[in-house]
């Protein structure tokens, strides 16, 4: 007994020791310039509420147009405006597509403002003036002074809770606003509607209901002051509104508890002293009003701002922990921000007492697991669903959970594509739910009905009405007539089935493995051997003439050119070297990407990309080129990934507001630097193998869910030597350059040894 | 044991036997003409469906003009019409104001139409042309033949589930619209949200979201097909509409089964042969789809029509049984249409499993109680909720709790005004859910608590924001300048007041009963002694000049003028006849009201009613009078009651589709009917007295439900026999032209010896 006891006390006082500050690297503002679309504010690994600053949405017009742009906003905060508009408690990290932004709240004094201003005159209304040097983002705090009317804005949150705290300077009229018009996408009557009940001097609850990029979605609220306001009010800007009650027996615009509409502001008044603070716990829930109050009441109790601060800084140190590097601080920064990214979707979507809206719009219940939700599915696959298979295999395996729940509640009996709030707004191509599953099936981490979940894949891969799909099923390619993303799509299903065809082998589903296998082969049906090319395809069987492989605009692809597109077999890179030649053709063909000059044509037609985001002709600003460095390795030049990628790591990802070359996209592009900078990279995911690269950490150790830890070090590790000289694995010599997932699960120890040369 | 057995079997077969076939007197088609308002559709006692056809809303426009009036087509079929739109599973009956009409069903066949058409040509759109000689409207059952595509329709209902029954022609293009864009009251952005799901060939369910007289409503539904569709479809009519899926991924129009929108039609195609009878189950809910598929479940398990539509019919015959008189066969179906109407409001508003969603729009579980929705108080708290006292009082418990319910959700902490589906429109004056409580408890018909009950009538009543109570409170009456109905709120508060104080007599709670017994001498305020009329005051304590007592325009009175209004003193007709000058002087002032000529003036600016509605000044068709015939009784000359009211049981109700001559408000123009064709009154509910009137039965037998049986009998009733010359209670000459609830809960006999002259 005593030595147990000694034993625990050892392992429990071991832990506690080996943690170390790493939240002091992460810079939540990374990204926030330009086009990384990353948001500053607070929130916790995974956690349902991103309460973070607006310094613009879509939400006002000047002139009868609207102030801003769609796209531009995706999270709601650029870092190169210079007013914020107030704060708002759900955000997507590093989108190229908008929504969210609900429940605004702002923080004022002096005489009350209800309209949020312009820009150009933070006087205008709510709105106020900031500067950088007054503003503080680390992981699970913001803050920030609001110049306007002198008060300080903090925030954190729990999971579910956002909490402010704001510091008011000594005025009879502090308000506080809460915008319910506010939104992110607030366009085409986004808002349908909204309904708030004050149930106290303290306490405020409802719902807010949108048609966004989420069609049918409905979020409630509970919102608790810690001061008692003195008065409250709304107004509502509805053009049409509803029968406001017989002949007006209410001034429903001020202290009138019983508010509804779609197009509301309210506001809460306070008299404060000096310094005065007025904190708010906002809580979310997709279900009720009554979820959202008690995860409010479960997840933080009082009113102790600096305990919330503590817990969540300290959740996110736990999280960082499970990967410790040296390195440059540069890289640090990279490096932990990066972790930060790929912490924050999929976001967590039951209540605190399991409770979740499915996608048929009722309420269920995650039983014996957590319910995920904003699958950007497209990205994700790639490296950070793979990611979490190494650092975060339960939350994945919940995340499989959450995907087959989506199935068994979607009309259409689908894997979700983008699912989002309950709703699957199906952006971009493919079928990626099926890879994110095979992927985790085969390395293990999934607990339910395996074989339930491969049905789930093949039936959504069977979905003939679904993007081409019957027309993919019966001609092996989709004819560029019916899609303006034909080439794109068969290779993305090609792909996935043959991460269909992977599972189906796993689990010994013989005739699945046979059809899906076939299935898989479908990208020569758009390889074109006389130009190297994947190209779009005509119905008769002919290709499209005028194609153009640099050109992003109606030759066949989404999000990228041919000359991207190309090398997206990553199911089975040996045949693609051989169909572009052998290993001489297809280097140089690599070689001419990485190297080329593009036309000042191509930056005017690609979206979500700046020449930030290009090296040579290879695109890291997208994701459909993710794997191409990594490419080298089934050739004789193995050396030239370790160049590109080093590159990569060096050019793409930077610890300044700019410093993303792309859209984050909901992790995925800093799950590929945390893989890159370890120095291997899941080409294809479905296999348990990772290619190696050129690590940029000097070592790493990463603490894995089963216990064993698994040891990254790299001898001679400088600037110049990028070329991988030699790999050791458990003191032997790696005979190839790849690993084994279960090199990794097996708690190995893996050297790399650098030098300034390649090793050819 | 045998003896018992015997006995047991004798009643039951006594019961079984007694009831005789009543629904053959109810015809509701009385009413559907000009001012009654009511439907001609199926429905079960109180029952959550009311499944009815459509002649028309305001769902259309016509040259940029809606094609029909809110006020006209408040339950959505008028006689008078020649076309049927469709058949939608919500209706209000009687009242004076719009909203339902959700989830409207049409048949056609041909060339599928999915606009309405109008009116005056029914071959443009899916309406169809039908005439009165193909139409037959039971108690629970409606059929009408549509001419335009030869389809027969049929409906009935269970509680919470309609059934439609289409008998085709043979086509190939047979069609059942559902439009989900029609509505009654349907304008001003009324329709919200819609959602739509098609779970397989033969199951929809969705919910649809509207902002109408009830603000935030949403009814969710579960629809059953007894055939498979061969194909289905929707448009969606919005202007702006939600995004839409990625670069439209999916055929939204066709064979898509998750709809969203705000103004969708959806259409279902079959192929049928000769006579083929397409049948429906329509369940709905105002929780969840799931929970409208339980109803659905619960309540109609095959596709028996006909058993469907005879249990509905043996519900009504049960609760008309409760009653058997013996009349003519034209007092027999006013008096069984009457009591049919008032069976239908308040409607039931639980699901099978208890749940509802309450006023905080929260889901809730009515526990040990059904809860009732479509409370039109200021109606109905005059004559219906006192029948239910009497013939109803399990149900009238069930709505005293659904108004605690209500009271105890509601942010505004106040029990209903006109409450309907989670929402109070508090239309009209008062606050008369005290009056409902008052009476049922202090005629034993509550078994919550008593206490809780009565706190929540003087919370209530304390309301100060409320329509003038802060006021009310201050100065005894509200002034003339702070509102247009001041003097019909005092007055009715002083009633309602005097409710609350007898409420309390009967607790012991003696400050409550000595502070409100005081309120309710307010409507002395009011009362000019000069003019002997109830006059507006204004805010300095004079009566407000240019006062008109005729004119129902800015005199202070809602639904009435002062001639009416002025004998509203309910709970003191002894002190209003002192303080009107004693017994003649008031005789005369009532002889005056009754043998009136109206200006035409009056029939102008006064709503709800027509020249049918009125005898002399007196309006039948308004509420605030249905009392006033009774009052004679407090002076020495009772016999002009029994004349008056004989007088307005055969001119304000015929046996015709124009029968009525006001809206039936819920069922309290038909509560009237009831009580005074039995030959009593409850002048004042909250006191246990019943002022006797005219009977116009020749007997009548009430089965109560403790079991006790009170007996009317009429000796002597001829046409010209209005007079009443003696009345023997259980064999005892009553001394006065009052009973009381006991003796008729006692299970008394009372006998009306009638005579052609008065008794004076």
């Amino acid at each position: 007994m005593k030595q147990i006891l000694f034993v625990s006390i050892f392992l429990s006082l071991n832990i506690l020791y080996a943690q170390v500050n790493l939240i002091k690297y992460v810079k939540p503002i990374i990204g926030t310039e330009k086009m990384g679309h990353t948001y500053p504010g607070a929130t916790i690994p995974f956690g349902a509420v991103q309460l973070s600053p607006e310094t613009d949405t879509i939400s006002y017009e000047v002139n009868g147009k609207y102030n801003g742009e769609v796209y531009k906003y995706c999270a709601g905060y650029k870092y190169e405006d210079k007013t914020i508009v107030g704060f708002s408690h759900t955000h997507l990290s590093g989108t190229g597509h908008s929504d969210l932004g609900d429940f605004l709240i702002m923080p004022t004094q002096g005489k009350l403002q209800l309209n949020p201003g312009i820009a150009s005159d933070s006087k205008s209304g709510y709105r106020s003036a900031y500067a950088h040097s007054n503003e503080t983002a680390e992981a699970g705090y913001y803050k920030v002074k609001l110049d306007d009317d002198n008060i300080l804005a903090e925030m954190t949150t729990s999971t579910r809770v956002g909490m402010h705290q704001y510091t008011f300077p000594k005025s009879d009229e502090s308000h506080i606003i809460l915008d319910l018009m506010a939104g992110i996408y607030n366009y085409d009557d986004k808002n349908v509607w909204t309904y708030v009940r004050v149930v106290n001097d303290t306490l405020i609850t409802g719902y807010r209901q949108t048609m966004g990029w989420s069609r049918t979605r409905t979020v409630y609220f509970a919102m608790s002051f810690s001061n008692p306001f003195i008065n409250y009010g709304q107004r509502n800007y509805d053009v049409k509104q509803a029968y406001r009650g017989f002949w007006g027996k209410f001034d429903q615009t001020n202290n009138f508890p019983e508010i509804a509409g779609k197009n509301i502001r309210m506001f809460f008044d306070f008299k404060t002293e000096e310094a005065e603070k007025i904190k708010i716990k906002f809580a979310l829930s997709s279900v009720s009003q009554g979820n959202a109050l008690e995860n409010m009441q479960t997840e933080i109790k009082d009113w102790d701002f600096e305990k919330v601060k503590t817990e969540a800084q300290n959740s996110w140190n736990a999280e960082l922990n499970k990967i410790k590097i040296d390195a440059s601080e540069a890289v640090k920064t990279n490096f932990y921000t990066a972790l930060y990214h790929t912490y924050i979707n999929p976001t967590v979507y039951t209540d605190v007492n399991g409770e979740y809206k499915g996608l048929d719009q009722e309420v269920h219940v995650a039983n014996g697991f957590t319910n995920y939700s904003t699958f950007s599915l497209w990205d994700t696959y790639r490296a950070l669903h793979p990611l979490f298979n190494i650092i975060q295999p339960s939350r994945n395996n919940d995340m499989l959970k959450s995907m087959m729940a989506h199935y068994k509640e979607s009309a259409l009996h689908m894997l979700p594509i983008w699912s989002h709030y309950a709703n699957d707004n199906w952006c971009m191509s493919g079928y990626h739910s099926v890879s994110v599953i095979a992927d985790a099936i085969i390395k293990g981490n999934y607990n339910g009905d395996a074989n339930e979940a491969l049905d789930a894949c093949v039936i959504t891969a069977e979905q003939r009405n679904y993007e081409g799909i019957g027309t993919y099923m019966e001609l092996g390619f989709i004819p560029a007539e019916k899609s303006g993303i034909s080439v794109s799509n068969t290779l993305e299903y090609a792909y996935d089935d043959w991460c269909i065809a992977q599972l189906a082998n796993k689990l010994n589903r013989k005739d699945v493995y046979a059809e899906f296998m076939k299935r898989s082969n479908n990208w020569q049906n758009n390889f074109n051997s006389a130009t190297g090319f994947m190209q779009p395809k005509l119905a008769n069987g002919t290709f499209k003439p005028n194609f153009d492989p640099l050109s992003t605009n109606g030759q066949g692809f989404i999000e990228g050119n041919s000359w991207n597109y190309s090398f997206f077999v990553p199911q089975d890179p040996k045949e693609l070297v051989a169909k572009m030649g052998g290993s001489k053709n297809f280097t140089s063909r690599l070689d001419t990407l990485f190297s080329m000059n593009l036309p000042d044509s191509f930056f005017a037609e690609t979206e979500d990309i700046t020449r930030e985001g290009i090296i040579g002709g290879y695109v890291h600003g997208n994701e459909p080129a993710h794997h191409v460095a990594y490419l080298y390795n089934w050739t004789n030049e193995a050396w030239k990934t370790q160049f590109q990628v080093r590159k990569i790591l060096n050019m793409q990802y930077k610890p300044t507001p700019d410093g993303l070359g792309g859209n984050d996209d909901c992790g995925q592009m800093s799950a590929w630097y945390i893989f890159s900078s370890l120095g291997f990279y899941p080409v294809a995911p479905g296999s348990a193998a990772y290619a190696l690269g050129s690590p940029i950490v000097n070592n790493a150790v990463l603490k894995l869910e089963n216990g064993n830890t698994f040891t990254i070090e790299v001898i001679n590790q400088k600037e110049k030597n990028v070329y991988v000289q030699q790999v050791v694995l458990n003191d032997k010599p790696l005979p190839t350059l790849f690993i084994n997932h279960s090199d990794i699960t097996n708690g190995s120890k893996l050297i790399f040894y650098m030098g300034p040369k390649p090793k050819k």
